[in-house]
């Protein structure tokens, strides 16, 4: 029988990205859509508390994609989903194919991220797709390649309930890439630098993030970072406990 | 000289917890608050991009504590509070005392958690409390109590910069507590209920998350759970390295 698989994100359901992973997934099986109605970017693993949220069908991706639009963030998209509006457990879940780099510290700003990792949680295999570009009119197609092939390696096998994996593809032709690489999440971190504005009726001003990434180890072989500046694939199979087990033997109370 | 101490909390500057924390803090230095003007809870580690955030000055803590309401995320609050608010890097981030449990998987959708991560990331040494209760009126003396202790234990020492502890306070008289127990975060996951609700004027229903926590290792005893059910205070040390290493070797592409 053929696979069912939920697909969601954080640009929302309008972006390039998330159609691109419909076209993909659509290879493999029957491709349910829940994914946010407006930009989630940055919503990291925001869920909707004291609040209701609501979906509506839309047909944004053709009749055969039954495709919902959330008003919630995406792990709302994939809690809903999996509780309310499918009949049965999805046999895989994709998130993306993000606008931008998912790669070291920013998964944990990341909202597509944050679906996959809900999947997960729900003991379904789940993988994110993230470009390093933001730019809109990028070329899709070596992402679309390299998520096809890892999409089918996935399905051929019985993956682990709680397997997800992070997957960045470089800003290149596929020409240029490599191939697939295993990695380790890089160590680094952002920066600010905010910019600040007046309005003429605050006396405080306004002000905008913005800010720069310092990667701790860079030249390391072995981290998602290396191999994207490399023309790899980087695929980081990732997890939730952020239990720092090198410091359980160390803390003396 | 005196420790300058930062708390944050995502509850809001409102809450009765992070009122508790000032009192804790300033036995030990200046302290300086940056939190939000308005409940974030389950914000995770959000931050706000493509829109403005601001602050304002406020007395509510008395004049001699800088205070400073954030219109942000709990993560734009410390990211605001290094950039364009404190002078120097502070000695410690407190975040809390939050209302309700950040154990086990909580601490991925908790906003309280990710204003220590965030400190953490900037090599600043960083704890965030939780009592176990969501009641307003709980005693808050065992929290005080536990936390102050924790507190002096890091200040003696000279922390690592990327200190970064998840503590949970049991929702018992201070007189029933252990003592302090150093856990791994406990494997577990929430699973969801929806209530739905419907209006006369849209088509479907709107959904109120409920939910379930299942913990997938029950009586394992080195687990945060483990030793709140048992009346200890529960530190988890934690770090922001999502990768599953385990997997590593699994992976065949």
């Amino acid at each position: 029988m053929k696979p069912t698989i939920l697909i969601s994100n954080d640009d929302s359901i309008f972006s390039k990205g998330i159609k691109a992973m419909v076209e993909v997934a659509r290879q493999f099986g029957k491709v349910v859509v829940v994914a946010p109605d407006k930009p989630q970017s940055a919503k990291s693993h925001a869920i909707t508390l004291n609040n209701v949220i609501s979906y509506r069908k839309t047909d944004i991706f053709g009749t055969e994609v039954d495709t919902y639009a959330c008003s919630g963030t995406p792990a709302d998209c994939i809690k809903l989903a999996l509780n309310k509006i499918l009949d049965k457990k999805p046999n895989l879940i994709l998130s993306g194919i993000n606008h931008g780099a998912n790669s070291s510290v920013n998964l944990i700003y990341s909202g597509t991220i944050a679906a996959a990792v809900e999947g997960a949680l729900h003991n379904i295999p789940s993988i994110a797709f993230s470009l390093t570009t933001h730019d809109e009119n990028f070329d899709l197609e070596p992402a679309k390649k390299y998520s096809t092939e890892i999409i089918a390696k996935i399905l051929e096998t019985t993956p682990k309930d709680s397997l997800c994996l992070n997957v960045n593809i470089p800003n290149v032709a596929a020409s240029a890439i490599k191939g697939l690489k295993i990695c380790k999440q890089t160590k680094g971190a952002w920066f600010e630098a905010f910019d600040s504005v007046k309005h003429q009726h605050a006396d405080n001003p306004f002000f905008l993030l913005n800010g720069k990434f310092i990667n701790f180890e860079p030249n390391k072989e072995d981290t998602d970072i290396w191999a994207l500046e490399n023309n790899y694939v980087a695929i980081v199979p990732i997890k939730i406990d952020f239990t720092d087990y090198e410091m359980l033997d160390k803390l003396n109370f």
